[in-house]
């Protein structure tokens, strides 16, 4: 018998990353597959992956699993393009941070082959396999969004597979509450980060930063096609939480602008106490 | 000859944090000061200061340096009160993070107290002595804001302490300057943490959160009286940057909102570009 495989298509970052997070899990070889020659050749010398193709459509008819780490356009595509090839009940996954458009992708899928969404909650602000790491995922949510037809196996293959790559849970969730979920907790700190690097002082201040500017505009330098496919997927959610933002903004300012030192030093209890709550919970 | 002595009033994060990291400085020994038993107590069974007193009457008057490590008000208020007792000649510094009132409040000072302004960059979302540790300023940086008349031993000396405990690196500027560029790199990241958290998502985003997340909220839970003076004392200059910064958020809803997908990506890499260039300067 033929042992069984896991695709992982696309050894950038993540896909790297999962790539060596997976070694030795269970008695699957982990295939890498990727259209770039410097990144094949990097991950034949790091020993990334137990086999290593640049030709997917060769690949995908025997993997068990196809792990997707392509960015969002590029998932789509693939599964339009290899639709006919997968093998039948294997499991096909992705890695997307916007679920809803992903999902609506799988459907070109034939029947025979099942699609979970997968959202790794990891990452740096870094591209490329040169930069992948296995111990990313160490205490990264992994976010998962089965279809109504995805099997109790499969989903217990993919828990098997992050409890080895080391996550610290695996989370259920639909597309559509996921994705309301993203453009809070992650995308809205993007677009505030990139904010506040457009501020007029980021080059005078040099000298003067703390750790908090550094924390808040680490992610600033972000891979410009991959976050404008990512914000554009999900641009009313994000607008939404931008807005809030920009109330509870002003009500600082507000307060600030008043010289009420109590009214201010109430509105700050309010927010510090929340944030506190948030760490215990 | 007397031992000379280095005072450190107030053992807080901050002065139990510069106490430490003080221990063995050339031929000083390290006082410390503060009105809590409990606090005092730690210090003792954690060998903090070389000597420690509750009456900073008695204290002040033989330090060479002594270094105020209480909240804005307690540092102005200790100025006023203890003015007659400096020692002729010595050294007067602190830790506030806002420049222009305290280096005004200074002026309480006789005219033989040299009073050079310190604010050493660091900090955690934690409070008290029990959260002290050496290597808080590792990396750090320690702005000074002398005055006209600061001698250049004073300075010197100054700048030996900081090399001893450990700052990256030793900026003198201007209290107006550094108050302008504080509001922007440190007091709008902390308004902006809160103002985060004030989101109604807050509680039900549990599972969704990354990296991003944790690294832009962690300063929100800060200690209250201390941001309520801090934020009041410098109001103009941050309401300044959040304005800025309210045109930038701006800036980006609409790009999201027009749906032009090659427009937004040129934002995009706009602001990245500038990260980028600042993280290589």
């Amino acid at each position: 018998m033929e042992q069984k495989t896991i695709l992982v298509v696309g050894l950038g970052l993540i896909g790297g990353s999962l790539a060596i997070g997976l070694k030795g899990f269970e008695d699957y070889a982990i295939v890498g597959c990727d259209v770039s020659q410097p990144t094949l050749r990097f991950a034949a010398e790091h020993g990334i992956c137990d086999r290593l193709t640049e030709h997917a459509a060769d690949a995908v008819p025997s993997a068990d699993v196809t792990l997707l780490c392509l960015h969002p356009q590029g998932i789509l595509d693939f599964m339009k393009e290899h639709a006919g090839r997968f093998k039948q009940g294997s499991l096909v996954t992705d890695v997307c941070g916007v679920k809803t458009a992903i999902m609506e992708g799988a459907s070109a899928l034939p029947e025979c082959v099942d699609f979970i969404g997968g959202h790794p909650m990891a990452g740096t602000e870094f591209s490329g396999i040169e930069h992948a790491f296995g111990e990313m995922f160490q205490l990264a949510h992994y976010l998962v969004t089965p279809r109504e037809t995805s099997t109790p196996d499969h989903l217990d293959l993919l828990r098997r597979m992050a409890e080895h790559i080391g996550f610290r849970d695996f989370i259920t969730t639909t597309p559509e509450q996921h994705d309301a979920m993203i453009a809070y907790t992650s995308q809205m700190m993007h677009i505030i980060a990139l904010s506040v690097c457009d501020d007029e002082g980021l080059f005078t201040c040099k000298g003067f930063e703390g750790n908090s500017f550094r924390d808040c505009t680490r992610v600033a330098a972000l891979d410009v096609p991959l976050w404008t496919q990512l914000f554009s997927l999900n641009a009313p959610a994000l607008d939404k939480v931008l807005a809030e933002l920009e109330v509870h903004l002003a009500d600082y300012r507000k307060a600030l602008q008043s010289g009420d030192r109590s009214a201010l030093a109430d509105k700050l209890r309010y927010s510090a106490a929340r944030k506190r709550q948030m760490n215990l919970e």
